[in-house]
Order: C-alpha cells, then structure tokens, then sequence
C-alpha cells in the first residue's frame, strides 16, 4: 500500500491534530495511523500521521507545510514507497551484514542494500553470495566518494571497527546508525565484552545508536540485554552478545526505514 | 491531573478524527494523548482520547455523543479523576492480593478496594493488615448482595477458586477480571502447573481475562511467561509462576483502571 | 579440546558419583563439568559427565560399562571431536536455514550440514549460496535413501510441512528436530499464528521437540515467547515468531549436538 | 528435608570430586545435588555439594575437613534447617520491604526477619503489619549495637539511603546485600533513573550486590533490566524499575539463604 509519513515536530500548543486532521479529511485522505508524543518539560510536541495514498487526488503539501509554518515547526513527508538505498559497513563480524540481507531478501526491510564496504577482505564472500557489490577500502574519501556515487541515504555500521570521520558525520546527521555491543553508556569503548566479564555483571547487551561526533554517545534508538553467568566464558559471551547485536540493529534499521524515529535533542522518539 | 477519557469504536470512515478533534479544539480543550486502531478485516475504527480538563470551562459532552450518533458509534467517557470500587475475591493465594493493595496504598493503582470476599477465613488476615473489610462467604445471593451493597464497580478475582454464576458475570459484563495460572489457551480448567510440568513444557504462564459465560475464554487482557526446566519441582513452578500472576493481574487492574482496554468480539485492544 | 562426554540414566542409589568419578580418578582423567539430575518421583537418576582427553592414556571404557551393568543403567559415550552429519529439511521458509548455515560457517554449530531437502525448488538458492547439496523429493522412499546415502545422523525439520512417516521417526528415534511455529500444547497442528490471531492472545511462541509418531506431541526441548498485541497482523505476528523460531531452533540443535540432552519417557533433560 | 550444604573452593586439580563423594558415599550418605565450576584462567575449582541427612549416622565433618587441607582449600558447611537472622534497613520505599516478608511469610524465603532498622519512621507501619521489631536510627554505632544485639547474619539494604561505615562493612564482609537501582556499572551514586532519563536509554536496571568498601562496586549478584521508551516520564520509570529491584532484591537474598553464591575475588558464581 503506499502511504505518506508526516512527522512534525513543534511548540506544543492547542489544536495541532485538529488542524492536521482536517487539512487530511478536507483532501478527502484516509489516516491510517496517528501517534503523538508530548515532551512536557521541554514544551514540545511530536506527531507520526501515515496516510493512505489510494485516493491520490493531491496530496495538501502546500497546506500541511504552511500549518507547520504557522506552527512553528519542523516537518518532514515521507513515501513509504520509496525504497532508501543503505550502505553497510563491517569488518570481519558477518552475522548482522547476513541478518540484514536475509531480512531484506524476504521483504522484512524495505530498501536497497547496494554496497558493502570494509576495511578486510573478508565480508567479499558475503556480498558476493547476495549479490552486493563489495568495496574495501581504509579512506576516508574514498569511502566518501563510494557513499556519494551509490547515492547513499543510510550508513549502517554493522560492528565495523573503525571511527567515521566528523565531516562525514555531519553530512549524514542522523543518517548512520551504530552497533555498540555493551550496554551504554556502561563499557563504552572498546572490547565492553572483556570489560563486562572483568566487571563480573550478570547481563550483557547491545546499543544500537545514531552516531555523532562523541563516540558512542549518539541519541540510542534500541537497546537490549541478556542474562549471563559464571559459566560463560568471553568467547560463550560474546556468541549471546552477537545475538542481541543482530535483533537491536535490524530493529533499528527497520524503525528507521518505518520513519517511526524521530530525534530531539540527543534522544530518539521511537513509535511503534 | 484531572482529565478526561472518551474511548468510540465505529465503523472506519473518513474523517473521524478530525471531527472529534474539531470539537475539542473548538471549546479549548488540549490534548494530551490519542491512540488509534483500525481493524482492517472488521472495518472497525478504535479510538482514546485523553483531554486536559484544567480549563473546565465546558466539556462538550452533547457535542461529542452527537458526533457518535452520525459515526453509527459507541462511544464511553470517564473521569480520570473518580476512583472506582473493587472488590477483591481470593481463596488462599495472599500473593497477589497482598501486590494490589500494596500498589493502591503506593498511589501506583488509583482505585478504592473496600472488600475482601473470600470462601476460606484465611484471606482475613491480610486484610485486617490493610484495613480492608473482610466477608466470608460461598453463596452467590450473598455475593452479589455484598457487591451491590459496597456499590462495586469492578470484580477482581486474585485465584479465586470458585465459578462466578452466570447472571452474576452478566451483571458485570467487561467489568470481572480473572488470573488463570496457565498461558491460555493451554492448560485450562484446574491445576494448569501440574498440567505443564506433566506435559514437560519449558515456559508456564500465566493470563488475565475478562470473566465470561465460558470457562476460561474471557477476552485476554494480559500474558506472560516464565521459563522453567526439568530441576524445577512442581513447587518451584508455583512459586515461579506466582510471580507471572501477579504481575499479569496487576497488569491488566492498572489497564483497566487506565481506561486504556477495549473489548470487541472476544478480544481486547490494550493502549500503552 | 577433545572431550569425552559421558551419559548415564539409571536408578537412584547411593554412590553412582563417588563411583564414576573414582574409574575417571584412577585412570588419571580430568573432569570438566559434571551435572546431575533426580526425579524423585520416578528414582531416576541421570548426570553428564564431560572429561577431557588431553592426556588419553586410554579412556576406560570397559570399567565405565562394567559400572552401567551393574547401575543397572543406560550408558552412552560421546566423543566431542566428531562432527555428526545434519540435514536440514525444510519448504519455503528458508530463515531458520539460514541461521544454522550461518552459525555453522562461524563454528557456533559444530556439526556438518552436508544436505537440504526440500519438497519444493525454492531452497535450492539456499542451498547453492552455502554450497550444501540440495534434493527436491516428496517421496518418503528417497527421503530415506537420500538420508541414509548421506550417512545423516540428526534430521532437523525447520518449517518442513510434510509429516515424517512413522517408519523413518522410528529409525531416528531422538534423532529427528522438529520447530513447530506455536507454543505447543496449545495451537497443536497448522496455521499456529492464525489460531492464535484468532484467539487473541498476548503472546506468541515457538517449540522444538522430538518428532514421535504422534503430531506436535514429542519431547519438548527448547520454547519461547514474544509478546504481541493488538497492533499485530497475521503478517507481523509471522515475522515475530519467525524470530522465535530459529532462536529456538538453533538452541535445541546445539543442545543437542553438546549431548547435552537426555529423553526420558516424553519429557526432557536440558544440561546448561 | 534435612540437608547439609558443603561449599569447596580450592586450586584446580584431579580427583577432587572423586575425593569428596567417596568420603560421602563411605559414611553412607546420600548426595542430593553436586554443582561445580572451573575458572580456568585462575585454575580454581569450586563445588557446591548438598547431602541428605535423613540417615544422620555421622556427618564425616573430621574427613572433609582433612580433604579440604590437603586440597589447600575453603570450605564451609551449612545446615540447611538453621534459619539465619536477616536484618532490613530501609529509608521510605516499603516494596522490597513487603515483598521480603510476604515471602517469609509464605515461606518461599526461609530466614528470620526480626527487624527493620530505618532513618526514618515511615516504615514502622510495615514492621507493624508484620511483626517486626522497628527501630529508627540514624546513629552508626546505635546501628551496629541493633545488629549485634539481634544476632544478626546477614543485613539487607532494600533502598536504605545511607552509607553502611566501612568497619561494619569489615564485620559483615560477604553478608551485607544491596539493591542499586540502576544497571552497574552504569548510573553509580544517585538519582540513576533520573541519570538513565536524561541520558535517553532504553532500557532499566536494578543490580544486586554485596557491599564492599568501594560504593556500588561489590561483588554483583542479581540483574535485570526493563524496556522503556519515550512515553515514560521520570515517574513511570521509578515504578517499573520498582518492580525490578523487589525481583533482583528477593533473587540475590534466596541465592543466599540456599548458600548458593560463592564469593572470589570480586566477582560471584551463583549456582542454580
């Protein structure tokens, strides 16, 4: 079915989904779904509205961008239509890169994975078994100018080792996504499995966050845990973690490509 | 904060959003929740509003059962700020009963729980911890006399052992909520953890559920499930699964106490 | 490491342990984990014993089957260095084979998958991207054949939906994985999700067990939940169980292949 | 049941296992359950062992004691019919306070609970509904003077405000459990909800742990955590993490009382 997205964000204030909704029910658009979010403390209001496209008349952009002008806020429009093209990055782990393929050959995740890029060589078996053209490269340009010449929308980081450059952050702001397998803002870092099992705690787990300048310290969008024990050794805790990694990254990626993540702040408004 | 609750359910069409927002903006009212839900297959359309009541100025009440009347709707609106009456039927299990009174007097569950009703003495004990009025009875004419006299709005049944007569369950439609220490509709009838533990099942649960003419085939309102193995006795099932039952009961109280259940058919829509 | 992975069933009596241990002691080998288990009902006793070979002077087997007769027990012995031979049967569903093709390659699963069969051509990609062997058959004769050709130890069923003829299960006793997409006992037979749809329940769950000759009623060895609710459709709930399924899948197999499973009457025993 | 609890900690070696169940088995004692664990970095062995003693001959205590030397170990015997004297130190919350006694009550706790130490006196209307000696102080010594004066063995702060002295903690070294309500080692110190709020997380914790003379550093003994999301306010996550620390809490407390856990270095194996 294709549907449009709105979400908008603004001033919270009297008469929002009055206005939207009506704006809709006088286009003659059925809303499919409305989820709304009021941030009491800082005075803000968030609103997702998918809308059914069947009876494409015309779709009031005109009259939903000046409301939002009217109501002082951001708004963005979306197609579900429209398949995003991602870019996943690794290093040598390859069972979230296989999660995220599989899940998008059986249609679980509705976009374009074109490209895998790497720092080894090891993940080419991968891309070559789904088809994905394969780039290894340690640049920073040169992985610029592949994300620029595969017209890439979302960067996955799918435990890939290696720091993306500030500028290129910032030109993909909230448009890569991170694995971090520890539980943030405990074990950031590096190796938070071996500093998990040093620590002695009884549960690890896995970050799945945009990312920004200050590593691992982007607006969370999932997070999820699993209980261990004294019996588990590193490498027994690191087959769990991997587990955990995989679930919150799809679900992620998969509430990114929804457009149900907005992001204020530095935290994430994640619908469901 | 004093607000208000109308939940509609009528056939899906166009616009309904927009009107019942229309009418709450018009007379000033702000917002502070909507939460939709259309049943594609049913054609249904579910909707809860939670309205701030500060600028009592007018609710309109007339202007919005108007509007149901056009919907072809049902359509129920509560006070946030009434707290009902439950009763609470028990037989020896104190557990759960011992976790909604503890929750009410913590302000976590807002209701009033004035009674007891038990068919064993031994339930007297907790509630003269708590203050509550205490009957013993296994008479259903009584039953009921005690419900009506305590003017009781909602029936809680925390393992109770007895069947609720049938006039008495329609007297109190969507309004007696049941624990049944099984993962419906597995296990129904009696002894559901000897049951599993025969059966050799590695999870057991635990449902709470609307009371209806047929034994154990409520409307569901809330499940969970625990995972056990074959070191636990049936004891350790119990004890384990009493922990699921109370959680799952007061669970389901709180939804209800929320207005935040609606039953169609035999099945619930549960808002979060 | 090499390991020898010792199984004993037999009556509860005094001394089993001080017995087993004293023939491993005695002939200089090292004990590396050693779990047991009493049903007290049935004075049954049953422990897992696994030694490690590093300094296999000669493991005694004859003293370990000397002390089994006169236990009056059921002994096995497994070495942990041989790599049994799986074939994975499955239709159109190919994420469980997926998973197991995947966590095989990163030796999570030790075990060989030398075969997929399918009754129908659409895994034969599967198959082909892992360089598995791939048979299309819906004959029960060359089912066989093709099993016993391959020297295939473990029969695993991930969403194979043919039933397994009574004369195969009995030459695999205990040797045949099935992952039945319902929380078994309840949604017995096809379309688990739809039943449950149906019903309305909470939460959705998946089975591993034993195929015996009844359907859906062998041994349970590994289940889960997830919980759903009204938002779900058929669709998602099949995507979430999907999830469920080859989580369950996979831990039943790698019980397995860990010898870490011992049936008894129709229940099981899983060693953690 | 009568049963004696052995705990044996030593350096890894053979024939341990063998050593200690023959000496069993000899004085014709029969052993109920036997856990054991191997850190092979540290080449330690430890063993839980529980023995019935419905056939009291002679507890070989002279022989075990003999072993444990010559293994160079610790060991320590526990009665498992001797109720240890448990101490609870709260501030204002009373829901890990209720649900320790309710379980007492109901025995799925088997310990004395002979008072409640506070600095404040809200918690007197507990200890009154319960029978338990109340005591407002918030004196050090006057503290130490209630433990001594109670026999206590072990304290267990359920959201006790204050800092224990580190020479009470000296005296009570292993026997001092902790609930922190936030997931270590993330959110030490205070107000962790409010840190895990504003830090945007999608998930809660509560940790269980022995108090040691570093805050919120001890040996961890329990663990969990709870989904939230952006419709939780500070409020809501107080009362579902509420739920998490009275589970974590009561875990780390049974672990206990049943001997359970092994202290090494600062880290714990909890056998189940």
């Amino acid at each position: 079915m294709d549907k449009k997205i709105i979400q908008l964000i603004c001033p919270d204030q009297k008469g929002i989904i009055s206005k939207l909704t009506s704006i809709l029910y006088k286009t003659n658009h059925n809303i499919l779904s409305i989820q709304q979010h009021i941030d009491k403390e800082k005075e803000k209001f968030y609103i997702r509205v998918s809308v059914d496209l069947k009876s494409e008349i015309n779709f009031p952009e005109k009259e939903l961008f000046d409301l939002n002008r009217n109501l002082n806020g951001e708004m963005y429009l979306f197609d579900s239509n429209e398949k995003i093209n991602v870019a996943i990055l690794g290093t040598k782990e390859s069972e979230p890169i296989y999660d995220l393929l599989i899940k998008n050959k059986s249609s679980e995740l509705k976009c374009n994975f074109p490209i895998i890029i790497s720092n080894h060589i090891n993940l080419s078996a991968v891309a070559k078994q789904f088809n994905v053209d394969f780039y290894k490269t340690e640049n920073d340009k040169q992985l610029l100018e592949i994300l620029e010449k595969n017209n890439i929308d979302l960067v996955v980081l799918a435990r890939y080792m290696q720091i993306i450059p500030d500028y290129i952050v910032k030109l993909y702001k909230n448009n890569i996504i991170n694995i971090h397998h520890g539980f943030l803002p405990a074990f950031k870092g590096s190796k938070p499995y071996h500093q998990a099992y040093n620590k002695g705690v009884k549960l690890v787990g896995a970050t799945a966050h945009y990312v920004t300048s200050e590593l691992d310290e982007g607006p969370i969008i999932c997070q999820d845990t699993v209980q261990i024990n004294h019996k588990h050794s590193i490498n027994n805790i690191i087959q769990l973690g991997r587990e955990i990694e995989k679930n919150v990254l799809y679900k992620a990626v998969k509430s990114h490509l929804d457009y149900k993540v907005i992001v204020h702040d530095n935290k994430t408004i994640i619908f469901d």
